[in-house]
């Protein structure tokens, strides 16, 4: 498909017009059918994610793709990895390719408490670690065990796209909660609760990424966090903890977790993915003991067990790799792709747009002025030769966005360069006719 | 724990009690917390699998476990499985360990399409395979975008107790049908249609395993397949086939699956656990077009990705492999293992006891005089150090059951006369108790 079969086929629907003209059949053909009555109320409520679509889209050749939170691997030693992997097969092939237990091996859950210590979550238990098929599994599972249809779960404004797409395949009702350069607003999630409170809804989650918000890159300042968690603990609302680029802070101190103090009401989720591969689709939860077990067999009920294969060789790997040293690096290489890509904004894009300033993370959000919608800029962004995901793909609200998310993670200061140099024009030809 | 621990602690579920003594004081802390208010109806409906349970004590030393259907995997060649593994990441880690699409590579899907040919699915596209985490989540995904709480899902009694759990966290209403030594009894799954939908039920899935049904060995027979579809199509009610060991038939030629002949009326779920390795977490769906849409969205909103290293590993081996070649060889083992497990009953089971012959698969069902259960002979089993599956595991029905599974597809023929040997006076005594 080229981008202009995508922009002549534009549904209403974020995401679902990047593979729009073979769709538009098979919605067809779907809807005609008399399948179409089995599908379950929440089948409706699965969409498309906008970042997954343009995944597909940003793997073509030529195009710069400032899309997609992709770890950078470039420095990651294949031959260590290659060798781990194949003596786990050799020597432990009989466990390796077999069945393993629901929570994950021992040894990765250990493996994991020695992870959590590093970014400020001391003294966990392996017994209180489930080993999940990615974060994301996690997200879902909690969404499952405890989202009745209609319960709320609160967000960050904006929050991470999956997630949303998860929670809504549940049928919660997902309300966002402001931010500001610190993160959550501790006052608006007070009065966004007694609002939603009087309304009769029930609150079950709040879900934050606070350090390094995808897509906005902000951090939660440390003073307010303890305050976020106490808020919901005086409402019964747990908090659902999606902390994948913690370890990634610039200055190489990542802040405590919420969790770090909390045990009792904080779901922590970790991942491998951007610590070390997301091809192996390997997270974890830190769950309260009291919430533990349900949590467990809520995961194997779905997939038995995490790759038994990918656990141990995650775990033979980090056990023979100076992964601390790695992490050292690999926040150099995203400080120096944040700063290239900072820089080539300062220089590039219009003085009407603004952008945060992240510490830490994947990503850097553009907030162009009021009344532009980002979403039809994708299009002269793919035909300029690069791509972004347009802001109204992180939050739940309808409408437009004058947002948009630049990840600088996956791609080399030489393209962040690049990149912003094709994307420039598009912005300021947007500002310039919102201006005229 | 020890067994005694076990047995010392049986609460009323099955399942729970084998790890129960922790797990009492957990539910109680549990029960206590302000969180509990929090769980999901959904929640209270996802229990502990009693296989898996068994799984855990199964892997104690000195025991013979006839209880998990774990494949034998001393035949593959783990050196080619290693190198295989090692020649991915070394040449191809940008990709196998990085983010995938959510149907699953391509490559892979084609693979898949070649090997449902070779059970008599032919002409498959692999434009209408997902890549699942497992077949399990294959059917956790089935049952999440068809079923709302209350609605019905058919299946065999007796049927795969992973399956049961799956759908039971989604709130659905499993009915059993019968099956005779042929398999389900079409008749009865008219007359159950129409007693259910004369309640007003909406019977959304017919859940089976036609081919060496798990627990029981049982096979659909091929003059009752079209029919049974044809049945459940008349009602609009979709067919979703599990089909991991249909390749092992032991004389070599499987049985069409419901599938071949009808594309768009059955949803079929394929693994490589038991052709291949459980490890990797690889099963797939070959969907309908017209359903296929919502059925990778929902796949992909749970783990994004299946793991693109695994993926590729299981790719590239395949096609280094003479895995035609190995099935071949896997059916003799499961046919001696099997002929060992039959020869070991005649020799040591009371002749009140009854099991099935199965052409191919990984169980046999034994079934004892009515009135004895099954349940605690696990525990008396467990003492003279061998492990099997109750049969009350496998069905929906409350109750107690007099049926035990024995799988022989893990251990030796040596290990399953063993295994055997230490049972019989267990069932023995079960039986002259009975009679006397």
């Amino acid at each position: 498909m080229t981008s202009q079969d995508i922009a002549a086929s534009r549904p209403a629907e974020l995401g679902d017009e990047l593979t729009a003209e073979t769709q538009t059949a098979l919605e067809r053909a779907q809807a005609s059918h008399r399948h179409e009555a089995l599908f379950s109320e929440r089948a409706y409520n699965i969409k498309q994610s906008a970042v997954r679509d343009v995944f597909d889209i940003s793997i073509q050749p030529g195009l710069v793709s400032l899309a997609g939170g992709s770890p950078s691997l470039s420095k990651l030693p294949l031959e260590l990895v290659a060798e781990t992997a194949s003596r786990v097969i050799v020597e432990h092939g009989m466990e390796a390719l077999h069945y393993g237990g629901g929570k994950g091996t021992l040894a990765l859950r250990e493996l994991i408490c020695e992870i959590m210590a590093e970014e400020g979550i001391v003294g966990a238990s392996a017994e209180d670690v489930v080993v999940t098929t990615g974060s994301q599994s996690a997200q879902d599972i909690a969404a499952k065990i405890f989202c009745n249809p209609g319960d709320v779960v609160l967000v960050e404004d904006p929050t991470y796209v999956g997630a949303l797409n998860t929670f809504e395949a549940y049928q919660v009702q997902v309300e966002p909660v402001f931010m500001d350069d610190d993160g959550l607003i501790p006052e608006h999630l007070e009065s966004r609760i007694a609002e939603l409170e009087a309304e009769g809804k029930r609150i079950k989650l709040l879900y934050t990424i606070p350090s390094f918000n995808n897509p906005s890159g902000i951090t939660l300042a440390a003073e307010r966090r303890q305050r976020i968690v106490d808020i919901c603990s005086a409402h019964n609302i747990l908090v659902l903890e999606d902390n994948p680029y913690g370890m990634l802070r610039f200055d190489g101190h990542p802040l405590p977790p919420l969790r770090a103090d909390n045990p009792d009401d904080v779901i922590y989720c970790g991942s491998f993915s951007k610590i070390f591969s997301p091809g192996v689709r390997l997270g974890w939860a830190l769950v309260p003991r009291h919430l533990y077990r349900r949590f467990y067999l809520a995961a194997e009920a779905v997939v038995l067990c995490p790759s038994t294969l990918n656990q141990l060789i995650v775990t033979e790997f980090f056990r023979a790799f100076d992964w601390r040293g790695y992490l050292a690096e690999s926040r150099a290489t995203y400080a120096e792709r944040c700063s290239a890509m900072l820089e080539a904004l300062a220089e590039h894009f219009p003085p009407e747009a603004t952008w945060t300033t992240p510490d830490g993370g994947f990503f850097v959000w553009v907030t162009l002025p009021e009344g532009i919608d980002t979403y039809p800029l994708l299009y002269q962004a793919i035909e300029a030769g690069v791509v972004f995901i347009p802001g109204a793909a992180f939050t739940p609200s309808d409408g437009t966005s004058s947002k948009l998310r630049l990840a600088f993670s996956g791609v080399t200061p030489e393209q962040i360069r690049e990149g912003v140099r094709r994307l420039a024009p598009v912005v300021r030809s947007a500002v310039e006719a919102r201006r005229g």
